[in-house]
């Protein structure tokens, strides 16, 4: 993409109005607008990098067999009755509507009842078992405050994935599967090291249910972290039975602030025994089908990656989730210098290189400040200096110093 | 996609509940979920045939100019009211909800207002202009009646760009140039021959609009077509002036049922004048900015081709938009008939060619009523007889007759 056929731009300053790092950095790098507290529009910029988590977290979902779908916003209150979680005292997030006829209508913060509804479609046998269907989807939670940018938001994306199998020996062996299946995304994401599975309360038919935590001084969370075996537990769950239950002394453990990236949860039969998703199994008996529930929040993590990663000058990307991988700066516009630029720009995206080039008639200091307030992995000079010497200028946006490199060292350099 | 993979299964019958032909098929087939009239979910086959048809468009979208966004479904009052449609009697589709705190928000069932409300923040000088944002966002429209299926939703997605320019004259330009883009998304999606460009009711800064009309029996607009022209009079503006307008004479025209799948529209400074959406142009004057809008329903266009192409055994996909190219129907499971379709169906792959395999224990029939009832454009059978035989059995959606190919013509066949 050319700067010139971008509408937005960097501001000077952070906003006045926002007190959270990731949103102040995202607002000023025009990466997101705030729309009110808690509700944030994506500008081309930051939807880009949206998009490059959700894929990452696809393509690991379809890798373990999960079946993507897309449910509504709107929802009818029958299904959430009769789990009774309509009632806004038991689920204190609703935002409700109405449709012109008068009927109560909700939107929906969470999808468990609706798809448990859906599947009575799809799930008579025990042939049908196990399925795993998922989706990227806006969730509306009306959270009294919302003051954490992208961290905790009233609108919002959500990867929910969710598990119908057989009987609870089945759903263990996938909430086992998946878990090995979330360290992965969130290695991908370049966050692995600093994000452990966490023991978290669990629910009627498991004693825990298991959180992904990521280390930040900006975490809402406490969680103890045992560094050698991986693993941490929340403190709402701190207790000697749980240290025993893990065979863990307590000065093995680290308190340490962390944001939950994710959560893995046995809900048994919680939903389909209240909305009666049955199945007969192959002793012709009828049982209700077991479930879990896998959560990511692609927007949230958006935001732990712009605040986690950025320095004083600005964002770091990760390289699997940047906009863009290099931040072409074209500096001077002598028809050599743009001839140039336009060549690279075109050689590195036909090496399935993406491509930021700053075609824009600005300073070269206006031009190094946007290239690293948006945080691109690498940065690339192109100029007459350049351009006589038949080199290019490179720079890691992590590191200090620029090197000049030859055409075959930036493509080497750039891992294509 | 392995069919033992996929969850959804298809239906004996019609959903009792359903009116309109698409959503009859696209239920019965397992594509979309009825969550309430108007409301439908997307399930995974569903869901792949509206990524796709999306996917047309943003390439136009992005071919043109345009940036993609994303703004948000929650909206504050303060700049509907300044346009003035926060008024449910002006706007009478929306649905509202209120904040913890009490105050009131609306679900956009437009996005006008908040665009223009955030290109302030982008939108100084005429050298910012022009500008093409877009998005693929859901709307929301509350209608009182909501009984055509995947046509007219209460909650939907739509692809709405908007131009931001200078003046008239830039702003007239673009909108001769997307109108060529329409053509070719239309053409992409396989209904070109069957839409027509169509003057409609202008505004205060135009004679007239203009929607893109598919001739249609369940369309719910008269449209005068004049075949030769590929143009197209709707009957709101159907008069001796607009005749003459464009030198066409009554007796050219066919008055014909039709269903509007886009429509591009001068807003003029109807926005940007009431949200303060100005500009500093070259000589020093401050200008309010020139706009337009340019919709296209990605889930209306679903239901059309669904219905417009379906044949008394089900759904027929244009192959752009199938949710997979090819069917392949193993029938039997002897060890050599599956090695022979896992191989197929590798190697296809590898190929780039989308493949949905029916690997499940059932009868030939079941399959083939289910490949009839899915639409994808091409049925391959492997068997017994076929492996024996070293060929495959081949047949087109749209064909009545099979015939034996080798792997060679298979490929050829398939534009491989």
């Amino acid at each position: 993409m050319r700067a010139t056929q971008l509408f937005t731009r960097t501001a000077k300053a952070h906003p006045a109005d926002e007190t959270a790092k990731n949103a102040q950095l995202l607002i000023q790098a025009g990466f997101i607008n705030k729309e009110m507290a808690g509700v944030y529009s994506y500008l081309p910029l930051g939807k880009r990098v949206l998009e490059k988590i959700i894929q990452i977290i696809r393509e690991e979902m379809d890798a373990a067999g999960g079946n993507e779908l897309s449910l509504t916003a709107l929802q009818q209150k029958e299904a959430w009755e009769a789990s009774g979680r309509w009632n806004d005292e038991v689920m204190d997030v609703w935002f409700k509507t109405k449709l012109a006829s008068g009927s109560e209508l909700g939107l929906a913060p969470t999808h468990e009842e609706p798809l448990t509804q859906l599947m009575k479609r799809f799930i008579t046998s025990y042939k049908d078992l196990p399925v795993y269907p998922y989706q990227f989807q806006i969730k509306f939670r009306n959270e009294l405050r919302s003051k954490s940018g992208l961290m905790r938001g009233r609108e919002f994306w959500m990867k929910d994935l969710y598990s119908f199998s057989r009987n609870q020996a089945e759903h263990e062996a996938f909430y086992e599967k998946i878990s090995l299946v979330y360290d992965r995304v969130y290695t991908r994401l370049g966050i692995g090291e600093i994000t452990y599975k966490t023991f978290a309360s669990g629910g009627s038919f498991s004693k825990y249910s298991h959180e992904y935590q990521t280390l930040s001084d900006v975490g809402e969370d406490i969680i103890y972290v045992h560094e050698a075996k991986r693993i941490a537990i929340n403190q709402e769950v701190y207790n000697d039975e749980v240290l025993a239950d893990l065979g863990i002394a307590k000065d093995e453990l680290k308190e340490i602030k962390a944001v939950e990236v994710g959560n893995i949860f046995t809900l048994g039969t919680k939903f389909s025994e209240p909305l009666s998703l049955t199945f007969t199994d192959e002793d012709g008996s009828v049982k209700p089908v077991f479930m879990g529930s896998y959560g990511i929040g692609p927007s949230r993590l958006m935001g732990l990656l712009a605040e986690h990663f950025a320095d004083e000058k600005g964002l770091v990307w990760p390289e699997n989730v940047a906009p863009f991988k290099v931040f072409l700066a074209q500096l001077g516009n002598e028809p050599e210098v743009t001839k140039a630029s336009q060549k690279l720009y075109d050689d590195l995206q036909a090496s399935g290189i993406e491509v930021f080039w700053d075609d824009r008639d600005a300073r070269p200091g206006e031009k190094f400040a946007d290239a690293d307030l948006y945080g691109m992995p690498y940065r690339v000079i192109v100029s007459k200096k350049t351009v006589d010497k038949g080199m290019f200028e490179f720079k890691k946006r992590t590191e200090q110093d620029a090197q000049l490199v030859s055409y075959e060292e930036l493509v080497k350099a750039l891992g294509a």
